[in-house]
């Protein structure tokens, strides 16, 4: 897996290059480039290669998942939204730079992913598919609708369900979405590699509850306790620290047992699946 | 022509009652439907029409490139860039409704343009072929790497040359895609009209200057004055109004030539062009 992390921050690298010189593309740099953990990109390749496939025609591909995940980062951190100075070990964009360059890095992202999808050497009835999983999955009815949420449950108190539902869309629909996309490429099992996605997001997302209040800083990444500091609903929370740990190794079961339902090599999903069990950031 | 913005302003009520609801989708929508020139999508339209095709089917598109625009203006008119309060006669996104939502209604904007993209009725190779055009001339190496420089010239003075750069980026990409997208469309002299685009845009962009210090916020739909508030090199102050008004005429005559170069129905561009040079706001 370290080898596919390291080819897709290559690629990520050279697909940072082509722009136009300037701020904003140092900024959009600066933000990818970062490190991260790579899950939705990597997701998509491990899925590919579980069932056999050569994931490398499909580089691009993950490094465009990786982009627009990563422009909903900048934005999300800005002052109107959750106004966070930490992101994967460094300032935020927008204290790295300025808000105006920020904003601009988020669209240019989100703008080059589009770039990089339409031109990636893959034929265009795929590309299209793909295209359309991938922007549906971050759009007004995905990732957008989810923030929007989260943003609206920040001065509201949220229930268990309601909690579920922003998650199920700003956390679960951009790490179902490559999954998905894999299911495209393979032309079986999407519907089953779309209800994995979706159980490994809501345990994704359950996890950083618990670590924005058992963690600390430095190990995250990102400041911690911030959850509490905007008002917001999490699961721990509502359910308390020791029933979303419980939560969360339900869901992760769930997502063992979905993993045995697929057609593919198991093992290798299992060890991306353990993977994100013992994170710590 | 007033048939076609009809169809156009339909088309994106419809595309933009798609999405899931809520506050983005209202801010959305706010912006979008509260009128404006749709000068970027008549543009597509007309020079379809001008080669004889039906330009119906192109309609997504159309509506497409407008997401785009009233995207971009949105986020250049939140605090952080340009920091209006007023936009086609009424208050901006961000006023109407909070900072944080007209940020995400501005990336719903760019999502749902490459949704109405990838949905519409077109065969995938043509679809891949116009939304490359489209994305690269709103990405990091064309609008928004003009709108980087136009918010670096806020505080740097910028000789002729350097404004030319400015708008060519800033104005003239988005303006010139339309017309470029017919070309690929129709099978033919798609370098002529992107040219005619690119004078097109330049003669808009200073109209817009020396609108700036000679027509009233009722008139415009946006406040005046505000290029000198925020510092801003433009046309007037570096030329001088007459001079600027003479530089425009000059460009309109540029594009009479370029539309007398192609081979379609030239009352029809011309008309189009005759409103440009007309308009007030």
């Amino acid at each position: 897996m370290e080898q596919m992390i390291q080819e897709i921050n290559k690629r990520l690298e050279e697909l940072l290059s082509q722009p136009q010189s300037g701020a904003v593309k140092e900024a959009m740099k600066y933000s990818v480039l970062a490190g991260g953990k790579r899950l939705r990109p990597v997701l998509l390749l491990t899925a590919l290669k579980a069932y056999g496939y050569d994931y490398h025609q499909y580089l691009d591909v993950a490094c465009a998942i990786e982009m627009i995940h990563t422009y909903s980062l900048i934005h999300d951190d800005l002052p109107a939204m959750d106004n966070d100075d930490l992101r994967r070990g460094r300032p935020t964009c927008h204290k790295q730079f300025d808000e105006a360059t920020a904003i601009l890095a988020g669209d240019g992202l989100l703008n080059q992913a589009m770039n990089v999808m339409m031109n990636t050497a893959i034929d265009d009835h795929m590309k299209v598919m793909l295209t359309s999983v991938l922007f549906k999955a971050s759009g007004v009815s995905g990732m957008i609708y989810g923030q929007q949420q989260d943003m609206y449950y920040e001065s509201h108190q949220a229930t268990l369900e309601e909690l579920e539902d922003i998650h199920h869309y700003k956390t679960g629909c951009l790490i179902s979405a490559p999954l998905e996309m894999a299911g495209i490429i393979i032309g079986k099992e999407q519907k089953e590699l779309r209800n994995l996605g979706f159980h490994l997001g809501l345990a994704f997302q359950i996890q950083d509850d618990i670590l924005d209040v058992t963690s600390d800083s430095q190990t995250l990444g990102k400041n911690v306790g911030s959850d509490e500091e905007n008002g917001k609903t999490t699961y721990v929370s509502l359910l308390g620290l020791e029933k979303s740990k419980a939560y969360a190794d339900d869901l992760f079961k769930k997502c063992l047992e979905d993993i045995y339902g697929l057609t593919c090599n198991h093992g290798i999903m299992i060890a991306l699946l353990e993977k994100v069990i013992r994170r710590v950031n």
